[in-house]
């Protein structure tokens, strides 16, 4: 089955102690459309401007991605720019140029109305509401955030959390929304808000899903070099949708195996700037980190 | 077999957010071999004044903890107080008192030094390796330290480590040592400075093992309390090594579910105050968290 998936198409340029790359492919579309389409059929809704390199298109053909809901618009594409720490965790916002985003208003192509699996990535929530509006009687819909709209935009987020299966954040962003420090009861706090399914991402120390399946603790593939972040939650939670999309039986019978997935797909995005890495990595690639993180975890 | 667990027996004055504990039985050793005497026979070597509750020495007797190797001399002992941020994860010291530590010079009971594995729990290293001398043809020995002995003791910390099996630290503790932020290029330059097996912890975010069997990333039991934190560490690691010194079979054969039984442990210490919690928990209690741990970490 095919996976909607709606969130910014962007460019990002990146610093890292390391280095600096300008205006690669960025946004929480692009890196979630990507990591789905190991999997299966993809949807994208978004926008860019007519400064967005050809190039960047060819990237989403090539991972079969259909375009039909990208809006191509004059002006100028949103452009994000940060700097990360030594450590690659901690990260500051140098420049936000919403562009064509400003104005964005997604219609979805008819053909994407029906899509059992939606996946509103990391977008302003009323943006998010907008196309979960337009879809008719979805399956499962999962909707990712950012600290952002935890701040500037609560309202409209606790209203489209009311409408979600599933619902994913950081753990800073979990003790921010519930004032619970430890994440558990939080868990707790942002089930009664809405969704079944909660999903806590602590990167490089994997995720917590708790469900209606129970608690389950998601490894992160250990890296021995991190290039660039930016985009891995985009990916694991894109990735982790696209095998749900394409897996027979119930949510509950594979979302563990779709997380596993996600973590998978998100270490290949850290191995490089941008998509330029998981650009490159091969749906049997994906398979040897499965099974390496089958041995890792192992112990019974 | 018999696992042999030198280390600080302590006394321990514990303020968290929501409440102040004086002179709890606490250190290393006490609680290192609280978690060990699960799984099988425990000689402890350590000392106390004349101070030291008899209370406790009944909880040591209860638990069947061999205390030949305990000496019992006029004096304080060793006194420790320390204080807890919310998180429960920050913590610092309010107050050291060495008080019979001073002077501690661990003489090992001659039944004591054929124990083929040997524990030696945070402790100055100049006191571990004392106590590796004494030792005859242990089978595996491993030690645990704290930044402390890093900061004033690194030459004979270095000079410990190249006799070990096994050396277990945490996350920051690894960083340190090594000057790498990534924890697997530190676990390859940990193994560099000597043992086959080393062991990153990272608290509520579970552990990392690196030996000849590969890389386990080992998980922490999910608690959505933390009363006290004292100690965890000490308790997984003894944990681990009593299970280990309790089981058939060679180390990579067992040290995968050693250190789930570790993390077992390590979080009903975590549940009440010093000892307080783990002294009440029974063996089928270890094992119901056992199951849960398998549980909850399945995805295959």
């Amino acid at each position: 089955m095919s996976v909607l998936i709606v969130g910014s198409t962007a460019l990002d340029s990146i610093k890292t102690p390391k280095a600096e790359n300008p205006r690669l492919l960025g946004g929480s579309a692009s890196h979630a459309a990507v990591a789905a389409s190991f999997f299966g059929p993809v949807n994208m809704v978004g926008v860019v401007g007519d400064d967005f390199p050809r190039r960047y298109i060819q990237l989403y053909e090539r991972h079969q991605i259909d375009l039909e809901g990208l809006q191509r618009v004059p002006g100028k594409t949103f452009h994000w720019s940060g700097e990360y720490e030594l450590n690659m965790n901690n990260r500051r916002t140098l420049l936000t140029e919403l562009g064509v985003f400003e104005t964005f208003n997604p219609q979805l192509p008819k053909s994407y109305t029906s899509s059992p699996f939606v996946l509103l990535a990391n977008i302003a929530p009323s943006l998010q509401e907008h196309v979960l509006n337009q879809m008719r009687k979805p399956k499962f819909v999962v909707a990712d955030t950012m600290d952002l709209w935890l701040n500037i935009a609560l309202p409209d987020l606790l209203k489209l959390i009311k409408r979600l299966d599933g619902f994913v954040l950081n753990d800073s962003e979990a003790q921010m929304l519930t004032k619970e420090e430890n994440l558990f009861p939080a868990l707790k706090k942002i089930h009664q808000l809405g969704p079944k399914y909660v999903i806590i991402k602590k990167g490089s120390h994997g995720s917590i899903l708790s469900s209606p399946g129970g608690l389950f603790l998601c490894p992160a593939y250990p890296l021995p070099k991190v290039v660039d972040p930016t985009g891995a939650g985009d990916s694991f939670v894109g990735g982790m949708m696209g095998f749900l999309a394409a897996s027979k039986g119930g949510i509950d019978k594979n979302i563990r195996r779709a997380m596993v997935y996600g973590s998978v797909v998100a270490s290949y995005c850290c191995e490089g700037f941008g998509l330029q890495r998981t650009d490159r990595v091969t749906r049997a690639q994906v398979e040897q980190r499965m099974r390496e993180l089958t041995q890792l975890t192992k112990f019974a």
